[in-house]
């Protein structure tokens, strides 16, 4: 089950071109897993500003299919995997809500972005690569794919 | 009646000192001045992308009283008011919102900063000043403090 | 004699109104007393994040005149100046730079904005008001205007 | 021959973590791409917003081998490549320079980050794919590897 974050894209987020700046909805998707980390109970600022595990962003990429407008109601998807017992990648889907007809409660979807990011534990002290804290494998279960986790697991057996 | 916007500090609006970075402040000002526009039925994409009247930001100030942390929950007060037939300028008190005791229901708010912006109507094909258009009149009501207007209106009339 | 700083503005500054976003104009200022540090010497790194005594902004001010486009070269002129043993201002005033003719020797200037920021030195273990550091008293003496500082001290025997 | 860009992190670009925030490299990287094409003679505010042809980023990548900081002195090398008559990509590696011994002549590199954007070339008025305009295959060929680009013909060929 994916962790769902919504928010509407602002004015800053644009640029003169008159949607979206690229790198933008990168933080954009940074703002959906910090608030599907606090909503897994984990204190932001401790987790991002004074960790004893830092678990920095090693590698993104991220594919653009359609433009974000000033005003957009974006919806992203957000699904956390463990690759190894001391990484993780999150990948994200961002779509643009959009109501149909005259209901508001009618609602159609339309991908904009698929984004991935891949992040490695490190032992803030110590410098070296340290395994997930265990309020972080709960975010994981929490949000991620049990079935991709399988598939994952049993891909690194065959290896 | 003040448009009341929360949102939460994020990871990108921090700076290396640990906190909201200082210009970072305004931005989530004028955040809440596109919640209020919406809120008040209007088209941000218009507004701000192929107005037919632009209303650009002329002047701002901003007072900081207490540092905002990643994390933190920040709720921000919006009064507009009219100061010219041609003009407005919008008030901004940003809070930290903190929950008391073991309640989630008692909180307790700390300003963080007091900002200001002043903003001027200019016909976009004539390029000059213009009068406010109707809409952003209905929400210089809808959100605007009549006493104060009232008596901004008075103190135009004497001069 | 003022600090001068110059930079190209880049398509990150811009919004769909297709020119500068009013807050980022502040943060060009900032980067500027940036550089004019760096030119007196100071540790940007330790100045800003691993401070003895942090220097943040206390107030902001800003007046626009003229908008910036993608592409613009902008040339800043800083000048700070101690107001109290324990706080400085600083002044900006960012101008566009245009070639004037055929020859790339002969410009011109346009006002875009003028901006203030004030700052306080805070003792960082004490939590306390402090004296202005030495290397920033440096600073202020390289790049402030003399005859308004000495003009400000005496306004201050005056009080 | 790549194109080279410097600059200095600033304080804006970092965040609560104390380095660089991870998609403003991102960014740095697109101000060195900017900064490649004014160098080329392009007009960089039609380029980028009253385009005939626009030329969005529909892919980008990027891999972080070593942390930012505030103040550091940033290289970036910059490569394009054209990969179809429509699309080119550009590939970034971000270093900081460090000065060695006491001598400020010698400086050494240490890489940061290589990133990658892929951009397709889009006719403004009929919303279709269309080749990559003369200004822009001029910068191709002034910045490009012409071994890379002979082999990236030779595989088309065999395609």
């Amino acid at each position: 089950m994916p962790f769902i974050y919504e928010r509407t894209v602002r004015f800053q987020d644009t640029d003169a071109a008159g949607v979206v700046y690229f790198a933008n909805i990168l933080s954009m998707c940074h703002e959906a897993y910090e608030a599907s980390l606090a909503d897994a109970g984990i204190n932001l600022n401790r987790f991002f500003c004074y960790p004893k595990v830092a678990i920095p962003v090693t590698h993104s990429s991220i594919d653009f299919t359609r433009p974000l407008f000033c005003g957009d109601r974006v919806r992203i998807y957000l699904t956390p995997r463990e690759t190894k017992d001391t990484d993780f990648e999150v990948s994200y889907e961002a779509c643009v809500v959009e109501s149909v007809g005259d209901s508001m409660d009618q609602v159609q979807e339309a991908t904009a972005a698929r984004a991935l990011t891949r992040h490695t534990c490190i032992d803030s002290a110590a410098r070296m690569r340290t395994f997930i804290p265990d309020e972080v494998m709960r975010w994981l279960h929490q949000w991620g794919d049990p079935n991709q986790s399988r598939a994952a697991r049993e891909s690194d057996l065959l290896l």
